[in-house]
């Protein structure tokens, strides 16, 4: 049967191979908006959370975690009890909820929605008699709708399910001041857990109800986002961006300049903020998304969140879902800080810069990324069909597997065992084995460049007499006769 | 000042070395049960779990990831809705909780409390005369208090936050069958938050109300239990073990016999579950824990879950708490599998023995790790004071930083610059390498002594001559004089 190269065949290869399963639970039928990552998924995920720590730590990071459930008073302090809401028609009959906004511009393509009060989408709602879809009562009054997860703690303690990881680290800033003994910027990151209790959660794990953040933040002095070292060494980087006049002007293919042409026309205005666009870009850029399918898109006036002062979105060109976010870099400037010392009571205001006695509390600067969302674009532009075959083209170092060993039989004992003893050199060694045994040989192949596996290593009956082994490459199916002895060069040169 | 060799000392230095920080979020005063991990703490916890998931995968384990809540009906089937709870008084006047089964244990030292019904309790609080120690009014009724963090999802659907990882990877059965191709035992595990709605939470990470957990399962059939392939390549190996019967005779130290005499003298039953003892103790003795603080300890059939067939901990004797269990050991039979068939109508029943014809739930074997209880029990065991100096004597491979690179002086451009370059090549290695060039090198040596990291790199001026460094090891504060090109060929032999 001939394999089609389409959208489908990779739906279904995502929960065939163990990439991702859901809704979950699914043998209970699922509740929307949660999903699990399967042996496959999850192998990608840890490979890909590695790679960022790594190169993070270069870049003189340090990591903290901190708790997923937080009272009252500190959403309070973030804004989000205030601002972290949706408008819906809750039907007065069915109880059907609707999302206010989306609902409208659906059924009313021609009108503009975004910007209009609740009392104005009410007033449309009314004039053009729109009903509940399910039971076609009127729809009513516009609800505020929370998307923060509620619990009680303890005796009644009421807390709330974090939104974002990022809240959280600023929580620590006193610890982390005195841990990284005055020398700014601090640079730290999160990666957890964060909750949206999406109306209609949707695009598989583009929008789930839990998810994963990896956030990094820059707690910076403004005297040092204008001159900021790092940028120096990296300004002749370039990157696609593409500024928000830009896009007015209905232009949406990105403009690939240096940092510091970004700065010189004004495209950026901070130096330490080039610096984090150019942090994100370097992250995913060693994730081997094709360079074309990556753009920077600033978000305009009307877009930004409340209290940033720039803000962009790394985006992926996918086939199924079109541009997708998968990074946000935003100058938060002094704005959480600030509200959190008010209600904290607490005193931000350090020495920064040098003036030692101007103290000021400091910006943050964030690269906040979505795993759950790399992870799906980058199995989607990885996927191929060739010759009759699904590969997953999966840069090498983030594989699940880099190498599968397989005995060409299962039955010999001396093969099975010589395999074995190969799975076990390579996992000494720190490279993911896969030890595979059942079925034919091409079976094994094919599971394998569905899994995205770099190499397939067989032992036959012939590596019984000279110590040598086949390797087979995922992406152009060349063999290759490699001795035992020198497999582990072999792969680490390739 | 002489520094203390005491418990005060190592709690002050688990905050001020950035280990742990709590209750968060701190600066609103902290929510009990809920803490922070800082940089040395969260590079500690990461390095202990790459160390046990690289071992597992050479074990044939693989991971997955599920979601932290999940709908009523998965805890009614799993027996947390009925079971998970604690017997609590709670004040009529003031609202105070008091877990009663503690409570009145504590109030009288010599009845025996274990056992007793809930209207038992409330007699002997009524004849006694007991009252809420806040307010002093006389204790009433004893209500249920369950232990599940409660919230709402969407419109209105009611889900918990999982009290444990396990049932949420046995939920995957199916899907984890197909991925497995019929290969028994299925070997998976799960790592990641679970919720306990603990009245009191206490011991610092020990009991805490978010707390991580790393659950191995094995899915397997009957005849297997008792006819185990890798029972035969492990049986040789020697566990501390403490059976229930020998706890009976008030004997408390364990005694190390193999897997094999386990088997011999019916201390254990079935050899697949003492494999699984064995492979929580390897995974426990790769951290490095001193061998006369290991025990496992059988739970007597009173202790033990009402479903479970056989259980044991794995103990660390600690200072501050005395036995910590940081794993269970756990025969769970098919009670799982079972009752979620039950509940979501779904044929768990495969053929996984001799007789294909024969259809059986698989049993489950549990190896479950407390993560924030490994770090706990292993900074307290490898804290040490000496010479007037702390030193956490933490096992090389899981150390929060491998080695520390200083340039002897900050203000010498090629002093720093090569030692950054030092630093580079280290981390470009996969060592976790830490750059500090700040205060003066004895102090640096103190920090890093503290953080347990077992090398001290010093580039200095006789390193711009001769491309020598110095380096300190920090068991022994013994110094070498090392070229820069065998620096790596001298920590991977050390």
């Amino acid at each position: 049967m001939k394999i089609a190269d389409n959208i489908e065949t990779f739906n279904s290869l995502l929960r065939r191979r163990g990439f991702i399963w859901g809704p979950s639970p699914e043998i209970y039928g699922g509740l929307a908006g949660f999903y699990s990552y399967g042996p496959a998924g999850k192998a990608l995920k840890n490979n890909i959370l590695s790679k960022f720590r790594l190169e993070l730590r270069a870049f003189g990071f340090s990591e903290v975690e901190c708790p997923q459930i937080l009272p009252e008073i500190v959403w309070e302090a973030s804004g989000h009890l205030e601002r972290f809401i949706d408008p819906v028609f809750r039907c007065q009959e069915c109880e059907t909820m609707l999302r206010a906004d989306k609902f409208l511009q659906e059924q009313l393509p021609n009108t503009t929605i975004e910007g209009l009060t609740f009392e104005e989408m009410e007033a449309l709602a009314l004039s053009h008699k729109l009903r509940c879809p399910k039971c076609d009562t009127p729809l009513g009054k516009i609800e505020e709708y929370n998307l923060m997860l509620k619990t009680s703690v303890g005796n009644g303690t009421t807390a709330y399910l974090r939104p974002e990881t990022a809240t959280t680290t600023y929580l620590l800033f006193n610890r982390l001041n005195q841990d990284a003994r005055r020398q700014y910027p601090i640079k730290v990151f999160q990666y957890g857990k964060a909750y949206r209790n999406e109306i209609s959660p949707r695009q598989l794990v583009l929008r789930m109800r839990a998810f994963d953040q990896f956030e990094i933040q820059l707690f910076i002095g403004k005297e040092q986002e204008y001159n900021y070292e790092e940028y120096d060494e990296f300004n002749q980087e370039e990157l696609p961006l593409l500024d928000w006049q830009t896009q007015e002007k209905n232009v949406l293919v990105p403009n690939r300049i240096s940092l510091k042409q970004a700065i010189k026309t004004n495209v950026l205005k901070k130096p330490a903020f080039a610096y984090c666009l150019f942090l994100g870009y370097y992250l995913t850029s060693k994730l081997g998304f094709p360079d074309e399918l990556i753009r920077l898109r600033q978000h305009s006036p009307q877009e930004m969140a409340h209290y940033a002062d720039d803000a962009w979105d790394l985006e992926i060109n996918t086939k199924q879902f079109g541009w997708v976010e998968i990074c946000g870099i935003h100058d938060r400037t002094d704005y959480d800080l600030k509200r959190h010392g008010q209600f904290s009571k607490q005193n931000f205001k350090i020495a920064m810069g040098t003036d030692q006695k101007l103290k000021e509390i400091p910006q943050i600067l964030e690269i906040a990324f979505g795993p759950d969302r790399i992870i799906y674009t980058l199995l989607e532009s990885n996927f191929c069909v060739e010759d009759e075959r699904i590969i997953l083209k999966i840069e090498p170092s983030i594989a699940p597997n880099l190498v599968a060993v397989f005995p060409l039989v299962k039955n010999k004992e001396k093969i099975f065992n010589l395999a074995k003893k190969v799975h076990r050199l390579l996992l000494d060694s720190r490279i993911s084995s896969f030890f595979d045994s059942a079925g034919s040989i091409g079976k094994r192949y094919r599971r394998q460049d569905e899994l995205g596996t770099p190499y397939c290593i067989t032992i036959d009956y012939d590596s019984l007499d000279d110590n040598t082994v086949t390797i087979r490459h995922r992406d152009t199916m060349e063999q290759k006769r490699v001795l035992i002895s020198e497999i582990l060069e072999y792969i680490n040169k390739n």
